[in-house]
Order: C-alpha cells, then sequence, then structure tokens
C-alpha cells in the first residue's frame, strides 16, 4: 500500500460495513465521560441518576423496537448478541436441532459451526437467486425437535430483505416451540421494525451501523425465553450481561437509534433515490450485473458484479477517492474461498470474483453520488481496456 | 433519593470503582469517531491505517505489560476477560478441579460457581486477615488433576496485593500444567506488572480503572496456552475475539494506560500521601477500624469500618459531598448477605456492616482530602450522636 494515498475528498459508501457516528451522539458519549463517568452500580445519587438514564434509553429502545424494557440487554455488539443467544438457548439435549440460512453473519454461522462440531444436527439453509432463505427448504428441516431457526432480516452484502414475519409464522405453525432468532443489523433504523409483529423470539441490533459509535448493540429476548448469560459476574443488565455498563456507548447508541426512527421514512426515500441514481449512471457501462431479482431489498445496499474484472482490484483501482467494500467487510478476516452468501445464491465463480458492494447513508449526497459514479465508471472502463475485457 | 441534591461541588474517592476519563483519552475517542471511523477489517489504506493504529496500541501495551504483542486481546472489559479465560479453558474432562481464591471479582466467582455447579470440583481458598489468599490453604488443594488457579491481583475492597510471583511459582513447582489466571484491574496502571516476571498464563485489565471509558479491556494469555473462543464469529483479534473492534476504546484506553505507567512512580507516591492524610485526618474519631494488617495495600484503596454505624447509612449521609463505596460497587446489583470478600478474612458482622471503601486517584488533591475527611468525620459524629454510639 506504500505508494496509495490518502486523498483530501473521500466518498465513503461502505455504510454497511460501518457508519459515521452523528455529532451530537458523540457529543453525549464525550459528557458521560468527562462529566458523568460515574459507575451506575455506585451507591450515591449521581451514579444513580445514571443508572435512571440508562433505564431511560432502554425504554425508548424498547419503543423503538415496539417491546417491553424488560425485553432488552445492552450488549458490547451484535457479534455478542449473536453468541449470547445462540449459544445460550442451547440445552445439550442430543436430539436438538438448529436451522441457519446460509445468509447469516459469521457471528451466527460460527455458532452453528459450532454446535455441529459439537454433535448437534445442523441444517444449513440456501438463499435464493434474489438473496433470500429458501423458505421452502426452511421448512422442509423443521420438526419437533427443532429447538431453533435463525434467519436474518436485511442480508449485510446484498441487501435483500427476508419475509420474517411470515417466516415465523409458518415455523411456529409447524412447531410453536422452536425459537426463532433474527439478526437485525441492516435493518433497524432503516426499515421498520416491530418485533411483536415480526414474532421473533430475539433480535439484535448493533450501534455502529447507526451512526453510534463502535463496541455497544442491544439485543431483544422475548419474555418467557431463557437464555443462560455468556458472561458472568456483578449481575448487571438483570443477570443476563454482567459488566459494567458502557453508558457512553447505550446512551449514544439510542440517541441515533431515535434519530434514524424518527426520520426513517424520509431517510429511505432520499437512500432509494441514491440508490436509483448510481444504477442510472452505471447504465451506460457494459458487463454490469445488479445481484437483485425483484424487489426486496433494502436500498442501503447494492451489490453488483463486474464481468471480467475482480472486485478487489476495482476497490484497490478507486485509489481511495471512494470507499467500498468487496462482500462483507466482517468476513476478510478469513481465509474464504469465494463468498458463502452469493455461493449459497447460486452464484458462479466471475460473478462472485468480480463483487462489490456498495452501501449508502442518508447523510450521503446526491452530488457523491454522481462523482462516485463518475469515478467507477472511469476504473472499469480502464481495467477493461488494461485486461483486454469487453 | 427524591430530597437528595446533587451538590455543586462532589469529591470523587470512588476511583475503585470507576475513573474519569483522561481528556486527552476522550480526544482520541472523539478523533475516530468523528474523523476516522472505518471499519479496520474494510479493504481501503484509510481502514489499513485503523487498523495499523490498533497494531500500535497493542504493541505499546504488550511493552506496558511485558508480553509478546500476539499475546493480547482486546475485549469490551474485565468481565469478558474473565469469562473468556475461565470458560474457555475447561476441557470438559472429569477429573478437573479447580481452585478460587475467595477474593476474587463477582465476574469470576461467578464462573466458579458454574464450574461447581455443572459438577467440576472447585475450591474456594480463604482470605488472610491482612485480605491476601492463604497460600497454604491454597497449595493444600492442588494436586495433579488442577487444572487452574485464579489468584487476584490486588483486591478491589481492601487493596490488598498478593504475591503473585511467588503464588505462581509454588503452584507450578507442585503442578507445572496447572494454569494461573490473575485479574490485574486494579494493579495495572497503579503498581508495577510484569506479566512475564509474575509468570502467569493470563492477565486481565480494564479500560475504565486506568482513566479511558467503559466497554473495552484487554487480556494477556501466554502463548501456547489454548483457550476457546467466547465470542466467535468474523474472526478479529486473531480468532480469539470476534466482533468489530471498538477501536476508539481500545486507542483511547492505552494511551491512558500509557500515562499511567509512564509516571507510575510519582503517582504511587503522591497517593501514598493521600491515603496517608487521609488516616492521619480521622485519627482523632473513635470506633474506626482500618481494615489492613501490615504493608501488602495499594495505596489507592483504603477500606474502613466504623464502629455501629452502617456504611450504606453513613455514605447516604454524606448527601454526595463525597462519593465513596460500601465494598465493591460491582456487588451491588447482587443479593449479598454480608461480603463475601470481608467474610473471607473473617471480619465480624459488625466490621462488615460498617465497612466503607475509600478509592484514590492520583488527580485527587490534597485539599480534596482534608475537605473529605472533614465531611466524612462530621458525618460519623453526627450519625454517633443520633445512634447513641459511643
Amino acid at each position: 500500500m506504500g505508494q496509495e494515498k490518502r486523498k483530501e475528498k473521500m466518498i465513503y459508501l461502505d455504510n454497511a460495513a460501518t457508519t459515521k457516528p452523528y455529532q451530537s451522539a458523540v457529543e453525549i458519549l464525550t459528557n458521560y465521560n468527562l462529566a458523568e463517568f460515574y459507575n451506575p452500580s455506585s451507591v450515591y445519587l449521581p451514579a444513580f441518576l445514571i443508572k435512571q438514564q440508562i433505564k431511560q434509553a432502554r425504554n425508548t429502545l424498547s419503543q423503538l423496537l415496539h417491546c417491553k424494557e424488560t425485553e432488552l440487554t445492552f450488549t458490547s455488539g451484535a457479534t455478542e448478541g449473536n453468541n449470547f443467544f445462540l449459544q445460550g438457548i442451547v440445552t445439550g439435549r442430543e436430539s436438538e436441532e438448529y436451522i441457519f440460512s446460509l445468509g447469516e453473519h459469521s457471528s451466527t454461522y460460527e455458532v452453528a459451526n459450532l454446535l455441529k462440531q459439537k454433535g448437534s444436527i445442523v441444517h444449513f439453509v440456501s438463499l435464493k437467486a434474489n438473496g433470500q432463505v429458501n423458505v421452502e427448504e426452511l421448512l422442509s428441516f423443521l420438526n419437533q425437535n427443532t429447538r431453533l431457526v435463525s434467519v436474518m432480516h436485511v442480508n449485510n452484502e446484498t441487501g435483500a430483505i427476508n419475509d420474517i414475519k411470515n417466516i415465523v409464522a409458518k415455523v411456529k405453525q409447524i412447531n410453536p416451540k422452536t425459537l426463532f432468532h433474527c439478526d437485525g443489523v441492516q435493518a433497524f433504523g432503516k426499515i421498520e421494525v416491530n418485533v411483536k409483529d415480526l414474532g421473533v423470539d430475539s433480535y439484535i441490533i448493533s450501534a455502529h451501523k447507526i451512526h453510534a459509535p463502535k463496541g455497544v448493540g442491544a439485543i431483544f429476548i422475548k419474555s418467557g425465553v431463557f437464555v443462560k448469560p455468556l458472561i458472568l459476574g456483578g449481575g448487571q443488565e438483570e443477570n443476563r450481561r454482567s459488566g459494567t455498563e458502557n453508558v457512553g456507548g447505550i446512551l449514544a447508541m439510542v440517541h441515533s437509534a431515535e434519530i434514524m426512527n424518527k426520520n426513517l421514512t424520509d431517510h429511505f426515500k432520499k437512500v432509494i433515490e441514491l440508490n436509483k441514481r448510481f444504477v442510472q449512471n452505471m447504465s451506460n457501462l457494459e458487463g454490469i450485473e445488479w445481484n437483485r431479482v425483484g424487489e426486496e431489498y433494502s436500498p442501503y445496499i447494492l451489490s453488483m458484479s463486474v464481468r471480467g474484472i475482480k472486485g478487489e482490484i476495482l476497490v484497490h483501482s478507486l485509489e481511495n477517492e471512494v470507499l467500498i467494500s468487496t462482500g462483507s467487510s466482517c468476513s476478510s478476516n478469513q481465509k474464504h474461498s469465494g463468498n458463502r452468501v452469493l455461493q449459497a445464491m447460486g452464484f458462479k465463480k466471475a460473478q462472485i470474483e468480480g463483487n462489490i458492494r456498495i452501501s449508502f447513508s442518508e447523510q450521503t449526497t446526491i452530488e457523491e453520488i454522481d462523482e462516485a459514479s463518475k469515478i467507477i465508471g472511469n476504473a472499469i472502463t480502464k481495467l477493461k481496456q488494461k485486461m483486454g475485457v469487453k
């Protein structure tokens, strides 16, 4: 990376990897750290007031998710949330079976692999060409021993939205005792989320995907569902998650969640425009495939493949003028051959290798989109010439 | 708490519960959040530079702890650290035995209880009157089946320092395969810590006890010791702890750790003076017991009991002019009858009930100590009169 330079102006289109925290959220964090840094478990008034602030934040978040305060647990992030629920509902009965969609985030997928390793029966469900989970296949695995079904709300690589409400209803009809876990990281704050209406038993969110700092998240667990704590200790979070609360992170997250949800419709409309504009701007280029079929996508995520050009090479050729991803950044640490999600959708090798992900924020401007599509378009044209691709 | 008021000037003497983050640490956090918020797993240069910053922070921390970079894992805090190691080294062999000091933090103690519940042989070692672990008793439990010994470095309620190096040597002499876990939360940054010299297999630290934000910590795990990850997923932290890194928290923590360690000797001298001054100021009061025998204490923590007055009542009677604790704040969520640590030291009921903890920072001033001891002294005198205690 030696000769690459950091550009003065970079267009950030990798909001599915992480978002820029709102200034106001950072101010809340700073204020807590410098003026109200107390441990909420301490016994004097200023600490009690911090505890009240956490309670208020929990109340606000419960309204946004449409659940009870007591059904929410703050965590260190979505990865912990997925691990907490998925490891915590294992009873150890040998007959227990699990069903996971192949679109799940690595923090879910790796727990699934662990359960399989330990000898449990684990079914992986393929995705349809549009990126949604194959519901028929899912239901075919379901039986009276199924402990859990896990299907994410919005896929982080393709933006495909699963019809969770419908899938939950079908699952519960066959086995009402089966728990339904849903990773809502790319959905919450961006599309309508009502956990009661969805009917899920658990739902997880992450702060840093909704313009709040990293290191914090939350999980909804339906009343009556018992989950063994992953992290034991001082009994914080009603004994579900011990450890001194990341107070500043919690307050900042809920603040950002409120902004996102209050403006959800406006943001959504704006992001649809950004998304359409980008696709339109690229329409004169040949060899581009938009990895979408039909309408069930979050406009925040756009997956495309360029014929004959590897996504990695394209991303690097942008010389940091436009920041985008090849697939999910979360899996870039792992030595995957190819891409699990796109493979599960039945993509061919060339399409997978040529894949890039563009992800928007409501803070992205039309001017940035125009500039970015120009830069990406030029890069593609140059690479095609260089490589002799038509 | 209705009629209590929040005072304009509060003297904070609860630094064992949490510390006020350094302004410079908060600035690092803010800068990351607003200017460099990238996901370190993303594939473009600005993200790579963030990854480099984490690497640099890990290098700095490894020098402070005297270990290799590869032996450090960043966590969401000490509670996660304790859980990660203690749950992660369980092999499931029935013969496995564990030894825990009764002084351990709740995040260690509750894992010990879990292991016991699951059927393992778990030995709890009592404390001596000075708050140190009873080494003879500890060694008497040790045998060829002992998988792990866990003894904290500095006790969070009494400040008692365990001679970890000596205990490790004795343990390893009897069973070199026994793992030695050490919770260094109240030690690191305050007394010299050299994990190689101590000979421990693991050592945990917490950011918010060293003037950095909550929600972040680190664990040293000696090369060659295999620990199952608690949190699976994207493979961050060399697969030992998945989840998008709390970058700002990590950078802020290591920054504060550097300040604390660079100035360790000066801070230590200053805090000894604060501690002595407080004790001296209170010397004219009757019925006060300093819960210390001998010299092996961190000056940062001072435990005292007032005869005939309950600690809780005393703390509340200070009307938030001085902020102190009754025992450990971390355990205040739990329905403990009494105090496990002081009980393990053989304290009598009255001494336990009358216990308060004063904990200092190098930022505490002599003036604050004088003012605080006056306020606490007056409160004690008033309560004694009110209650007819002589």
